[in-house]
């Protein structure tokens, strides 16, 4: 191997060099982080004033060319430095991000993360833990157990041994509630093994309504499963009585069924008839998995806990608190009631989890994901449980919650737009009046180029509306009023 | 929705206070995370001066306490506030990691980060960008862009249009693979909807050597494939003519196959004959896909590059940069010749990539990753590459290389142990002279439970071997004589 081919000279890059790039881990780490922190720092700041509103205004068009003239070439021959790349690259960032934190950045499930949680996953970052195996992950790993079980009781408060999974998010948590409910209905609990490669060939029937994630159709697909049989909610919740119906078909009679409910619905924020469902799912031995992605942190929440009535009677329930939990991307969560549910995720590969490893008490960690190698995103989580504590969280929920009503009124008072309904969670659907799709579609979109306000569109039989998910909890009544008049400015024109 | 109830009195917790906890985005966020990221340098730096080897001593059980005494209930009633929580918990995290950065933590393909990389994916953390739709992510987009298309060229650099996907990681990537294999096996280019249909009866075969990834094998299970066909590789490496036998056998004329070759395996670091393999594929017209996780970065040096020969032959390739990159975890891709192989995972959803607003230009996002909610893993990335430019990566992989070397010839001098052979990458394997299976398995635990070094493990023909896998680029002559020294303490005790 030849020696590396370093340059005489001193360089004012630091890539060239004779010693390596500081490493962000050991003792020696935190203070080689610290300058190029306080770039990162400098480089957000000047990032968000040059931006000024919530997301760079021109369109996609003018936001690549931006980015392109600073960013290009991606991969230079010779390197620019440390500092000179997070200023340019993060900056670069900066200026052109839809910033949740701007209060008319509102369009999606997509929330500002709170600051104790981004600075807690730095350190995620800096000592790079992989919770696929103990000796990669020690700490992290005792950590994770005992936080994803404190969450999975709130979820299952009534049983001794609940769990849950750290996930990419809701999307992954339902393709693994998915994944659970294959390999149960190919071999079900008590079964014989003759019975069970019976039943293989009878594949697993999926129920939804059409409020379900897109992600349940999606991983139906990746897991070579016939496609789910989608239910109408004109309504925007699961009718029990179509559930009832689909159940007790004829046709499908010992065929094993999974139910699929939503607490939370992206497109309305509604929350599916939870014991209506669950009552029909134990009459006709149907897997219920409620997909309480966006809803599950009302549980944070004393007054808000009733709403969610019924959810610990599901086989599994996706959370997400990168949604209602204001942590950085990803913070995603699949409970169980019991760990032993987890069994079919059970997987083995001699370096990771040797049988006379795990034997002599090394943890096996290799069934908590389909991933392998994982960072340890339970650390941002547990330090937001730990410095709010839950009635701090719950107080947040609440508070996106109230504002979402205060918008809902404020459009309701106004006679130039219509509203969809008061909102269930955080989510108010509204548009101008009159109107009609394309204009509306037009309208969002002209917002977004102006670079004025980041909202979301849905579909009901009523037609296009536009969707404000409101998960700041700083956003005032001012800041209502403004993004009200921003969309009004636009209708007026 | 009642309002919420705060305290009346000033209290010490500021989760208790009136106003919420700051977020990290806006033009507030960064004086917000100024004083937390100092309580995590902090925490970070006393944890990783309290523990001083490379792991904490102990073995798990202890571990386990030390963290549940300071961080549990996981979820109080009430919380103890932004400081006291990153304190405490990123201080149990660091004081209990098996930390990458220390030069005797050699076990996994497991990296330090670079401190510029983990300072990079703050930034990413602050401003939450979400990459399933560009008005959640407008610069982001675009930075991704340039950036998986730059290192797409490198891996497949006689291809005009070359594209990569980011992943969570070597597995994703392999899922990725096996799962476009699958659609592309399914309804192949230039086929009637009437041959496709027929084709669909004929499940995908999949080839791969015993050296392959795990998560191939695991890939197949979730996508509903038959399980690999496994060809032995008692040399480390798969043998042409066994993959020719399989191509050829009469029995799967005209079924579909997808040839798994690996550069870089996890055991050995040893890179599969990929020309020979490339040609067998053509011959045959099977799909060749190239899990080159771990080898990958050998494209960023001169001199190592021509390893990787017969690379750009691929279909698919797998790449990850949390393993030979020092980047954080996640940095996995996967890499494709051209944009339009990415096209069965075209997924659409309404409230994300609606007709009316892909047609109106805004970037359609969805078909780049089975995840919907998504953190631009890309910026660390980005900054990587252009502070250290290609000939700094280049450098830091051959400097991992020449550390294999080094210790190699240290062990291969040394009596009382025997190499396994020459490094191929960074990977050693090595064990005590005269040993069993049983005393090596143990040797390795008692290392790690003394928290004196962290070694992998492989199986081979010949038995159980300590694997040093070594991808710190700072580790001296010195650090791996002491490393030596540790194990040999262990021998003679």
């Amino acid at each position: 191997m030849p020696a590396p081919a370093g340059p005489t000279v001193a360089s004012p890059h630091d890539a060239a060099d004779r010693t390596p790039a500081p490493l962000a881990g050991g003792t020696r780490g935190p203070e080689a982080l610290r300058p190029l922190l306080g770039t990162v720092l400098d480089a957000l700041h000047e990032g968000a004033a040059t931006r000024s509103g919530p997301l760079p205004a021109g369109g996609p068009e003018a936001v690549t060319a931006r980015v392109r003239a600073r960013a290009a070439p991606a991969l230079p021959e010779t390197g620019t430095g440390a500092h000179e790349a997070l200023h340019t690259l993060v900056g670069a960032l900066a200026e052109g991000a839809a910033d949740p934190a701007h209060p008319h950045c509102a369009a999606h499930l997509h929330c500002p993360p709170l600051a104790l949680a981004a600075a807690a996953d730095l350190a995620a970052a800096a000592l790079n833990p992989s919770l696929d195996s103990w000796d990669q992950a020690p700490a992290a790993t005792a950590l994770e157990a005992l936080t994803t079980r404190a969450l999975a009781a709130l979820a299952y408060p009534r049983r001794p041994d609940p769990d849950a999974l750290v996930t990419t998010g809701g999307t992954e948590s339902n393709q693994l509630a998915l994944l659970l409910a294959r390999e149960t209905a190919r071999e079900p609990a008590g079964e014989t093994a003759r019975e069970a490669a019976g039943r293989a060939t009878r594949p697993l029937r999926i129920l939804c309504g059409a409020n379900a994630h897109h992600s349940i159709h999606r991983a139906a697909w990746l897991l070579g499963l016939p496609a789910p049989l989608t239910l109408p909610t004109p309504t925007g919740t699961l009718d029990p009585a179509l559930v009832h119906q689909a159940l007790t078909d004829p046709a499908t009679t010992n065929t094993p069924t999974l139910v699929i409910a939503t607490a939370g619905t992206t497109d309305t924020g509604r929350i599916d008839p939870l014991p209506a469902i669950a009552t029909l799912c134990r009459t006709h031995h149907a897997r219920l998995h409620i997909d309480a992605s966006y809803g599950g942190p009302l549980l944070f929440s004393d007054t808000l806990r009733p709403a969610l009535n019924g959810l610990d009677h599901a086989h599994t329930i996706a959370l997400d608190l990168h949604k209602l939990g204001w942590q950085p991307v990803a913070a995603g969560l699949l409970a169980v009631p019991d760990s032993t549910a987890l069994h079919p995720l059970a997987h083995h590969a001699d370096y990771l989890n040797a049988p006379d490893d795990t034997h002599a008490g090394l943890p096996d960690l290799l069934g908590r994901s389909l991933r392998t190698t994982r960072r340890p995103d339970i650390l941002k989580i547990a330090v937001t449980l730990r410095a709010l504590g839950r009635r701090g969280l719950g107080d947040l929920v609440e508070r996106v919650c109230t504002t979402a009503r205060h918008f809902a009124d404020l459009i309701d008072a106004h006679p130039g737009f219509d509203l969809y309904a008061p909102p269930t969670l955080s989510t108010v659907l509204f548009r101008p009046t009159p109107t009609d799709d394309p204009t509306t579609a037009q309208l969002r979109r002209t917002l977004l180029h102006h670079g004025h306000a980041v909202l979301g569109r849905t579909t009901t039989p009523e037609g296009l509306w536009l969707k404000a998910t409101l998960l700041n909890p700083h956003t005032t009544p001012d800041d209502l009023r403004t993004l009200l008049t921003h969309v009004e400015g636009q209708v007026r024109r």
